[in-house]
């Protein structure tokens, strides 16, 4: 092993140097200020908790990310957070018992076991809200929006938006009476789209035609929003709450367009997720050229349940990385000011006096070298017994 | 085990709540951006890396802290990020190779396998700076003087700083022969100064009497500035590098001292540190009540040759916690406007525009409640055909 190799980092984990750090900083708090002034509480989750804690009411997917830790003082199991959204559900249920709507924003270093997709990262930087205690579909828009406008902040160009409902696949799985095993299959089916394998499975699946006949046209559902009233008549004798969830769907979307009118807004009647808590309401956002997702969320009604707190809930989240990857905002590049290495009083109060209004000023050391690295576009020089700030010539 | 004790945290890891989640973020800028200023670009570490790289060439207490996982993807150890300094010099060596000198600041959470001493977290949130490729005193002056100015800034009161020189210590060990268990067993007992231990570990030491003196008074050598030259007496045929540390910390301690003059100095000859890889100036930050150093830090020349290149380095570091704890400074509590539940797109446009000044402006839902939990002093009144700003009356 060659000294670099020793000191490579592992697969997917990498570190941030400068000037992308000060970037991903820059945007960090961007987001948080949008999210404080709509009302979002910035709070803290810790990066490792009790296993139970992380993982009770989630699904397999999120154990399979979850690094485990034995915690040396209790001797109970730890897991290392990998996704926020669990630990904030925690602290509205058992640490902050406010009875109406609240709202709650992070951001924090995650670390995942293995990547969940190809490239992706093991070690996002989470940013997202969430809102509590509210259940209908006005705190979905406000979600939504809210995950819009922080992504045009961030200067994210030409999003389009994929809307779902988890509630359409749910009430068409309840009224098939399928049993749980079979239950998860079809899910794993239909989130990966493995649509020449799902029909296969249906073929031999414990289901009358009419339910298999709905499972098959589910992930053809798909398209703008005016085709919503096709869709309701391909569902026409489905169960009741079908049409309940396609009324919520029709609501928010239609509110989103008018506040959003040069959005791309793309429905899905087959949008499931990996981790297994959405309820309603299920977002995505895209930009253009880039693969994933740059932000999602959705609805989670039922996750409070198993702390003790039953509350409606509705949130998205992103990874700072991969907003800064895909935003067009300049950042100014870090410019400053140089200070000689020089003990002069004066000296130090005008260092001090520019670094009060802001600007980076760096001190130069006696016999220094490579100075051109300080990455500095002006100098303090002494004029009389002045101390003024000069262009450096090239 | 009832609900509530399900949910409790592991001893010594912390959630933070509102409103300290957004004191804490307020102290995180106002650190990070006088570190920009002062010319520190900022760097985010990973949070976890292969083991070697986090614990060769440091000492044995920072791997009892250090938590291993196993990477799924290598099959190789990992540990989690317990101390940054170690992960930036690997940085500065292997993946930033500046020639010059470098400036690097950053703020991560770190997690403790256990705590440090009783009561103290677990999971600290770190914040720092380190200056790479200056081995002179001006280095070490800058680094003292920046750690001075953003605990002033963020506004701890009465700062009292401990300065000492790891290589008086050095510089007497190297030259008494002492085998390495031996060095270790010495290096424990000053470091806790437990004095009578140490007095009857001494007697029976393979050293010659005058080097048992040194070690005994070595402990008792801590005091204000004017005490140095006493102690140059009291090591009188010490060898030639006690003097010239001596003459380091002077110079060091001179600097300072003119530059803060309000500040309580004193220097202790004796002041040694768990992590091990210390060479130089060593120094911690004491505010009054409490009873572990707010910030600290020295001088760490060696570190980076075991990631094949070595620099002169020095730098500090805090808990943000224990800053927010500590601090007298006053962050504005959250207020804000209520905007009522309609769909009126001049209430929108209201909205927007008291975000854009930076108001926290919070959408009320229909029917709901509990609306004094919100934290708003104000709200949006329709009078007329204008939405204005009316306090809310208690």
């Amino acid at each position: 092993m060659t000294i670099a190799e020793r000191w490579l980092l592992p697969d997917g984990i990498e570190e941030i140097l400068p000037p992308e750090a000060a970037r991903i900083e820059a945007l960090r708090r961007l987001l948080l200020d949008e999210y404080r002034a709509w009302g979002y509480d910035l709070v803290i989750p810790p990066s490792a908790e009790y296993l139970e804690s992380l993982l009770t009411g989630v699904g397999h997917d999120l154990d399979l990310l979850t690094y485990k830790i034995t915690d040396q003082t209790s001797g109970r199991l730890m897991g290392l957070s990998a996704d926020n959204t669990q630990q904030v559900a925690r602290m509205d249920a058992h640490s902050l018992p406010r009875d109406g709507v609240a709202r709650y924003c992070y951001s924090s270093n995650v670390l995942h076991a293995k990547a969940t997709h190809l490239l992706s990262t093991r070690s996002p930087i989470q940013i997202g809200a969430e809102l509590y205690g509210y259940s209908g579909p006005e705190s979905d828009i406000e979600i939504v929006s809210l995950m819009l406008t922080s992504l045009a902040k961030a200067d994210l160009q030409n999003i389009s938006l994929d809307l779902g409902h988890i509630g359409i696949y749910q009430a068409l799985v309840e009224a098939s009476g399928l049993p749980e095993a079979a239950q998860n299959e079809l899910f794993r089916l239909l989130r990966q789209r493995a649509l020449p394998e799902l029909d296969t499975w249906l073929a031999q699946a414990p289901l009358t035609d009419t339910f298999k006949h709905w499972f098959s046209i589910l992930p053809q559902c798909h398209g703008s929003l005016d085709r919503l009233d096709d869709w309701r008549d391909r569902f026409k004798d489905a169960p009741e709450t079908v049409f309940t969830a396609l009324d919520t769907l029709n609501t928010i979307a239609q509110a989103i367009r008018a506040r959003f009118p040069d959005l791309k807004l793309h429905l899905d009647l087959a949008e499931l997720r990996d981790f297994n808590y959405h309820t309603g309401l299920v977002f995505s956002a895209f930009v253009p050229g880039f693969g994933q997702a740059v932000a999602r969320g959705g609805r989670y009604d039922s996750t409070g349940r198993v702390f003790g707190r039953s509350r409606p809930a509705t949130g998205f989240s992103s990874d700072l990385k991969i907003l800064a990857s895909q935003s067009d905002g300049r950042w100014r590049e870090a410019a400053g000011v140089r200070a000689p290495a020089s003990t002069d009083p004066a000296l130090a109060e005008a260092v001090q006096q520019l670094r009060a209004k802001g600007e980076r000023v760096i001190q130069v050391f006696s016999g220094q070298t490579h100075l051109d690295e300080l990455g500095c576009d002006r100098e303090l020089v002494l004029e009389g017994d002045q101390w003024v700030v000069k262009s450096l010539s090239n």
